[in-house]
Protein backbone atom coordinates (compact mmCIF):
# COMPACT_ATOMS: atom_id res chain seq x y z
CA UNK A 1 0.00 0.00 0.00
CA UNK A 2 0.85 3.83 -0.65
CA UNK A 3 0.04 7.24 1.42
CA UNK A 4 0.25 10.40 0.64
CA UNK A 5 1.86 11.06 3.82
CA UNK A 6 1.80 10.71 7.47
CA UNK A 7 -0.03 12.67 9.86
CA UNK A 8 1.14 11.95 13.56
CA UNK A 9 -1.18 13.53 16.38
CA UNK A 10 1.52 14.24 19.54
CA UNK A 11 0.00 15.20 22.74
CA UNK A 12 2.58 16.84 24.98
CA UNK A 13 1.46 17.27 28.69
CA UNK A 14 3.74 18.43 31.97
CA UNK A 15 5.45 20.64 29.50
CA UNK A 16 7.16 23.58 29.88
CA UNK A 17 7.88 26.65 27.12
CA UNK A 18 4.16 27.12 25.82
CA UNK A 19 3.48 30.74 26.15
CA UNK A 20 6.11 32.32 24.16
CA UNK A 21 5.67 32.31 20.11
CA UNK A 22 8.76 33.25 19.01
CA UNK A 23 10.64 30.19 21.10
CA UNK A 24 7.90 28.01 19.64
CA UNK A 25 7.72 29.31 16.34
CA UNK A 26 11.44 28.88 16.08
CA UNK A 27 11.12 25.41 17.98
CA UNK A 28 9.15 24.23 15.29
CA UNK A 29 10.90 25.46 12.40
CA UNK A 30 14.00 23.93 13.56
CA UNK A 31 11.59 20.49 14.35
CA UNK A 32 10.78 20.80 10.12
CA UNK A 33 14.16 21.28 9.03
CA UNK A 34 15.00 18.54 11.27
CA UNK A 35 12.77 15.92 9.47
CA UNK A 36 13.71 16.99 6.17
CA UNK A 37 11.05 19.47 5.17
CA UNK A 38 11.23 22.60 3.51
CA UNK A 39 9.64 25.88 5.32
CA UNK A 40 7.05 27.98 3.40
CA UNK A 41 5.64 30.34 5.81
CA UNK A 42 4.99 30.15 9.62
CA UNK A 43 2.48 32.19 11.67
CA UNK A 44 1.59 31.94 15.87
CA UNK A 45 -0.74 33.70 17.55
CA UNK A 46 -0.58 34.41 21.21
CA UNK A 47 -3.39 34.68 23.08
CA UNK A 48 -4.52 37.14 25.92
CA UNK A 49 -4.85 36.77 29.14
CA UNK A 50 -3.63 33.20 29.56
CA UNK A 51 -0.23 32.95 27.22
CA UNK A 52 -1.84 30.31 25.11
CA UNK A 53 0.05 29.84 21.24
CA UNK A 54 -1.76 29.00 18.40
CA UNK A 55 0.44 28.40 14.92
CA UNK A 56 1.24 26.76 11.62
CA UNK A 57 4.15 25.82 9.79
CA UNK A 58 2.98 25.13 6.53
CA UNK A 59 5.73 23.03 4.20
CA UNK A 60 5.95 22.19 1.02
CA UNK A 61 5.86 18.26 2.64
CA UNK A 62 2.48 19.91 4.36
CA UNK A 63 2.28 21.07 7.71
CA UNK A 64 3.00 21.39 11.75
CA UNK A 65 0.79 22.94 14.10
CA UNK A 66 0.41 24.01 17.70
CA UNK A 67 -1.54 24.84 20.30
CA UNK A 68 -0.86 25.28 23.45
CA UNK A 69 -2.53 25.56 27.30
CA UNK A 70 0.11 27.06 29.26
CA UNK A 71 -2.05 26.20 32.69
CA UNK A 72 -2.57 23.12 32.19
CA UNK A 73 0.69 22.68 31.05
CA UNK A 74 -0.76 20.95 28.03
CA UNK A 75 0.32 21.16 24.33
CA UNK A 76 -1.54 19.79 20.63
CA UNK A 77 0.63 18.78 18.05
CA UNK A 78 0.42 17.86 14.72
CA UNK A 79 2.76 16.83 11.98
CA UNK A 80 1.99 15.98 8.48
CA UNK A 81 4.60 15.09 6.55
CA UNK A 82 4.40 13.94 2.70
CA UNK A 83 7.35 12.46 0.63
CA UNK A 84 10.96 11.33 1.74
CA UNK A 85 10.57 13.56 5.49
CA UNK A 86 10.37 11.79 8.77
CA UNK A 87 8.27 13.00 10.95
CA UNK A 88 8.71 11.19 13.99
CA UNK A 89 12.37 13.06 13.97
CA UNK A 90 10.76 16.43 14.71
CA UNK A 91 9.33 14.97 18.16
CA UNK A 92 12.84 14.72 19.89
CA UNK A 93 13.81 18.55 18.05
CA UNK A 94 10.40 19.73 20.10
CA UNK A 95 11.28 18.07 23.57
CA UNK A 96 14.53 20.54 23.73
CA UNK A 97 11.99 23.23 23.86
CA UNK A 98 8.67 22.10 25.72
CA UNK A 99 10.74 18.81 27.75
CA UNK A 100 7.02 17.30 28.47
CA UNK A 101 7.12 15.01 30.96
CA UNK A 102 4.24 12.55 28.85
CA UNK A 103 4.06 12.48 25.16
CA UNK A 104 1.30 10.55 23.68
CA UNK A 105 1.51 9.99 20.00
CA UNK A 106 -0.89 8.77 17.10
CA UNK A 107 -0.04 8.24 13.78
CA UNK A 108 -2.42 8.17 11.30
CA UNK A 109 -1.47 7.42 6.64
CA UNK A 110 -3.60 9.56 5.17
CA UNK A 111 -4.29 8.86 1.77
CA UNK A 112 -4.05 5.67 1.36
CA UNK A 113 -3.77 4.05 -1.92
CA UNK A 114 -4.52 0.44 -2.84
CA UNK B 1 -14.16 13.06 30.55
CA UNK B 2 -13.18 16.38 29.41
CA UNK B 3 -11.43 17.54 26.60
CA UNK B 4 -9.35 20.28 24.97
CA UNK B 5 -10.62 20.14 21.40
CA UNK B 6 -11.79 17.46 18.50
CA UNK B 7 -9.67 16.97 16.13
CA UNK B 8 -11.43 15.47 12.43
CA UNK B 9 -9.18 13.99 10.02
CA UNK B 10 -11.34 14.31 7.13
CA UNK B 11 -10.26 12.82 3.87
CA UNK B 12 -11.67 13.04 0.35
CA UNK B 13 -11.40 11.21 -2.41
CA UNK B 14 -13.22 11.63 -6.11
CA UNK B 15 -13.22 15.47 -5.48
CA UNK B 16 -13.40 18.34 -7.55
CA UNK B 17 -11.75 21.78 -7.41
CA UNK B 18 -8.87 21.01 -5.72
CA UNK B 19 -6.46 23.46 -7.51
CA UNK B 20 -7.74 26.73 -6.96
CA UNK B 21 -6.48 28.42 -3.87
CA UNK B 22 -8.57 31.35 -3.39
CA UNK B 23 -11.43 29.27 -3.83
CA UNK B 24 -10.44 26.97 -1.17
CA UNK B 25 -8.82 29.89 0.91
CA UNK B 26 -13.40 30.88 0.57
CA UNK B 27 -14.26 27.72 1.41
CA UNK B 28 -12.04 26.62 4.62
CA UNK B 29 -13.01 29.89 5.75
CA UNK B 30 -16.50 29.86 5.37
CA UNK B 31 -16.96 26.40 6.72
CA UNK B 32 -14.91 27.67 9.68
CA UNK B 33 -17.51 30.36 10.60
CA UNK B 34 -20.57 28.21 9.97
CA UNK B 35 -18.67 25.96 12.65
CA UNK B 36 -18.96 29.02 15.02
CA UNK B 37 -15.07 29.50 14.68
CA UNK B 38 -13.36 33.13 14.70
CA UNK B 39 -10.50 33.35 11.92
CA UNK B 40 -7.05 34.79 12.83
CA UNK B 41 -4.75 34.13 9.87
CA UNK B 42 -5.14 32.18 6.44
CA UNK B 43 -2.47 31.21 4.10
CA UNK B 44 -2.66 29.02 1.37
CA UNK B 45 0.35 27.70 -1.11
CA UNK B 46 -0.11 27.27 -4.82
CA UNK B 47 2.51 23.93 -5.88
CA UNK B 48 3.91 23.81 -9.98
CA UNK B 49 3.03 21.76 -11.87
CA UNK B 50 0.52 19.67 -10.76
CA UNK B 51 -1.60 22.35 -9.34
CA UNK B 52 -1.82 21.29 -5.50
CA UNK B 53 -2.57 23.28 -2.50
CA UNK B 54 -1.78 23.90 1.05
CA UNK B 55 -3.28 25.81 3.35
CA UNK B 56 -4.35 26.82 7.10
CA UNK B 57 -6.89 28.92 8.62
CA UNK B 58 -5.86 29.06 12.40
CA UNK B 59 -8.63 29.78 14.42
CA UNK B 60 -9.36 31.61 18.11
CA UNK B 61 -10.08 27.94 18.49
CA UNK B 62 -7.24 26.00 16.82
CA UNK B 63 -7.39 25.40 12.93
CA UNK B 64 -8.26 23.51 9.55
CA UNK B 65 -5.42 22.90 7.28
CA UNK B 66 -5.69 21.11 3.89
CA UNK B 67 -3.67 19.66 0.98
CA UNK B 68 -4.26 18.68 -2.12
CA UNK B 69 -3.57 16.31 -4.79
CA UNK B 70 -5.37 17.44 -7.92
CA UNK B 71 -4.13 14.51 -9.61
CA UNK B 72 -5.88 12.13 -7.52
CA UNK B 73 -8.58 13.41 -7.24
CA UNK B 74 -7.94 13.63 -2.91
CA UNK B 75 -7.60 15.89 -0.45
CA UNK B 76 -6.41 15.83 2.99
CA UNK B 77 -7.93 17.79 5.59
CA UNK B 78 -7.83 18.03 9.29
CA UNK B 79 -10.25 20.12 11.41
CA UNK B 80 -8.88 20.77 15.55
CA UNK B 81 -11.97 23.13 17.26
CA UNK B 82 -11.96 23.59 21.12
CA UNK B 83 -14.64 25.34 23.01
CA UNK B 84 -18.08 25.59 21.74
CA UNK B 85 -17.46 25.04 17.82
CA UNK B 86 -19.03 22.19 16.11
CA UNK B 87 -16.16 21.09 13.50
CA UNK B 88 -18.70 18.48 12.07
CA UNK B 89 -20.71 21.57 11.09
CA UNK B 90 -17.14 22.45 8.54
CA UNK B 91 -17.92 18.78 5.99
CA UNK B 92 -21.15 19.70 4.29
CA UNK B 93 -19.93 23.34 3.87
CA UNK B 94 -16.98 21.92 2.70
CA UNK B 95 -18.50 19.23 0.24
CA UNK B 96 -20.41 22.51 -1.61
CA UNK B 97 -16.87 22.95 -3.41
CA UNK B 98 -15.24 20.00 -3.45
CA UNK B 99 -18.07 17.57 -3.64
CA UNK B 100 -16.17 14.40 -2.91
CA UNK B 101 -17.56 11.08 -4.03
CA UNK B 102 -15.91 9.17 -0.80
CA UNK B 103 -14.75 11.14 2.76
CA UNK B 104 -13.15 9.41 5.20
CA UNK B 105 -13.36 10.57 9.05
CA UNK B 106 -11.60 9.68 11.56
CA UNK B 107 -12.29 11.49 15.26
CA UNK B 108 -9.98 12.18 17.86
CA UNK B 109 -10.56 13.81 20.74
CA UNK B 110 -7.34 15.62 22.14
CA UNK B 111 -6.20 16.78 24.98
CA UNK B 112 -8.59 13.87 27.64
CA UNK B 113 -8.47 15.56 31.00
CA UNK B 114 -9.34 12.68 33.62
Amino acid sequence: MKFAGTHLLVDLWEATNLDDPALIDRTLCEAAVAAGATILHSHFHHFTPNGGVSGVVVLAESHISIHTWPERNFAAVDIFMCGACDPHIAIPVMQKTFRAGRVDLDEQRRGRVF
